[in-house]
């Protein structure tokens, strides 16, 4: 089958690789039919050395199952499935508690001789934990929104659940990338009447509006920070919602969280470290999120997809082939698309 | 009157001060029956620079109110009473929220020409709103215990509090100083069952035990955080009660709490920036804690000290009067005394 391999910052190629295989009488195999590319794919795309050999990538997908093993049970050729970006058996402890993404039997995808969702197939590990089946065919228009519930909208949502945001909270949102925008969207279905929107471009930040931001603050740094403070009478949110994952980003969320108050962040941290001094501490500010265990949100989240009330599949706008794909990790790079879909 | 200022590292004096004085209608004049040293105190003690100017201090007293200003109610003269260690109005949106530390009208003692409380006077601020009546005459034997409210164990009990300690939580307590001791006691009484202080003070560790600790680890850094993660098989504790305030300590509070867990602190940070890498994130470990709203915790804490149910005032082990303050700033230091109560 074909697949795709990063070779190192800037080079990402569709090559050839082993059809996928049932090995544990735990997996299944998965023909992909709708994946993406995910902002953090852009981390190594952006700086990884060029070794010679080849990483697959991709950890968001949903297809149709082909084949099953042994033990997995409510799942057979023939079904839709969406997978989370992190596979887990769902029933250790930590899935129990919700936390799939500390499994003691998970792991990554495109990691450890695992297959990446950029692909056309991929071999599933813990099939019956990790896979979730989706009551619609491959054709429906709904796929986009389903998709999203890999990785996008569930991130959002935990930002926004750990975070504490519900219908008493105000809302800042630092980001205007797909997360940051499922994170509005996330933020407005639990409640939040206020959600002020830091980003400055223009057509994502109106996509934030649709998703029921309030506010949109273009102004970065210092200026950025005064006009949050401006439009909460010099408080600021009870909750940030931190989508970035850059050192700058992390700083305004502490500088616009109000007293008392939470930062979520769950843009992977590009940070060793990050502010904790007598002054936060004296504020009281509470630091959360992480990355999220989307299988423990998508049976919450997937009605509402299922039913139009939300439409997370509008971050993405461009699709591509799999042969394409290079060149929508350069439109996601530049920023001139926002999230691009593949269709293999 | 006399009160304790300090003029740089190591250096305390007792000096004639002017006597307090009613200056706004919502002030009190409490003559101080007991005061104590905080472990905080020790900051500007081992490193304030000498400037040949000194300032008051002390944040932690009870006594009795000798006069009232015209808009304070429900306080007179003779009334025993303690005081939280920030002085607060109560009525404002962050006190009524608990967060008192950040009340709209408040501000620290021994600061901005307030008194501190370790003198013989201290006219309060906002008198109403940051006294709390005590049902008990000074002759009490329950004063240490009554104290131990205006600061050290409230700060335990946020910690607790903040980091969600209940019955079904693990807890591990790093710091067996005044502070991690009544984490201790607080975690004991929110229902803990398991709770592992780390200390490698013996007569200190012991009253940890007998507040309630199970488990005691006296080694410190990597050998420390081993032994904390055999005796939980491996994966750390829910919670980590951080009561130190140095770097190391926070960075072991890291590494022994679970995936998912909670790392709360209280030990006024000596540092600029806490640890928060992909690590860190992938585990979803939340940061929270800070300086503790004492006020809002006095209310529910002051009965089961009234009945003796907690002790908390344990942790005073030695007594001085005011004229020897400075024996009990050398003995607190040199860790010859774990708590030092003041007699003025």
């Amino acid at each position: 089958m074909r697949a795709t391999l990063i070779y190192g910052a800037g080079d990402v190629r569709i090559e050839t690789v082993p059809d996928p295989e049932l090995r544990e009488p735990s997996d299944a195999i998965v023909r992909v039919v709708r994946s993406c590319i995910c902002g953090s794919d852009l981390w190594p795309y952006g700086s990884r050395p060029a070794t010679g050999d080849g990483e697959r990538i991709g950890h968001e997908f949903l297809g149709v199952v082909e084949d099953v093993g042994r033990d997995v049970s409510g799942l057979a050729a023939g079904d839709l499935v969406v997978a989370p970006f992190v596979w887990a058996d769902n029933t250790c402890d930590f899935c129990r508690e919700g936390l799939q993404t500390s499994c003691r039997h998970g792991g990554m995808w495109a990691r450890d001789g695992i297959d990446g969702g950029q692909g056309e197939a991929v071999r599933v590990p813990q099939a019956q934990g990790t896979l979730v089946k989706l009551p619609v065919g491959e054709d429906s228009a709904l796929l986009p929104s389903l998709l999203a519930l890999s990785d996008v909208f569930p991130t959002g949502h935990h930002c926004a659940v750990t975070a504490g945001v519900g219908p008493h909270t105000s809302v800042t949102v630092i980001g205007d990338g797909a997360v940051g925008l499922s994170a509005v969207l996330a933020a407005k279905r639990l409640g939040a009447e206020r959600i002020i929107l830091m980003g400055r471009h223009k057509d994502r930040t109106d996509l934030g509006r649709e998703f029921g931001a309030t506010d949109v603050v273009a102004e970065r740094g210092e200026e950025g920070v005064e006009r949050v403070r401006e439009l909460t009478g010099g408080d600021g949110t009870h909750t940030v919602l931190e989508c970035v994952g850059l050192r700058p980003a992390i700083e305004t969320a502490f500088a616009v969280v109000r007293d008392g108050g939470t930062v979520s962040r769950v843009g992977a941290p590009q940070y060793p470290d990050v502010p904790a001094d007598f002054g936060v501490f004296f504020r009281n500010i509470t630091l959360t999120g992480g990355v999220a265990p989307a299988r423990a949100y998508i049976d919450e989240l997937l009605p509402d997809v299922l039913d139009g009330r939300v439409q997370p599949g509008k971050v993405f706008d461009r699709t591509v082939t799999l042969d394409q794909v290079p060149d929508g990790y350069r439109a996601m790079a530049d920023r001139s698309a926002l999230k691009v879909l593949i269709q293999p």
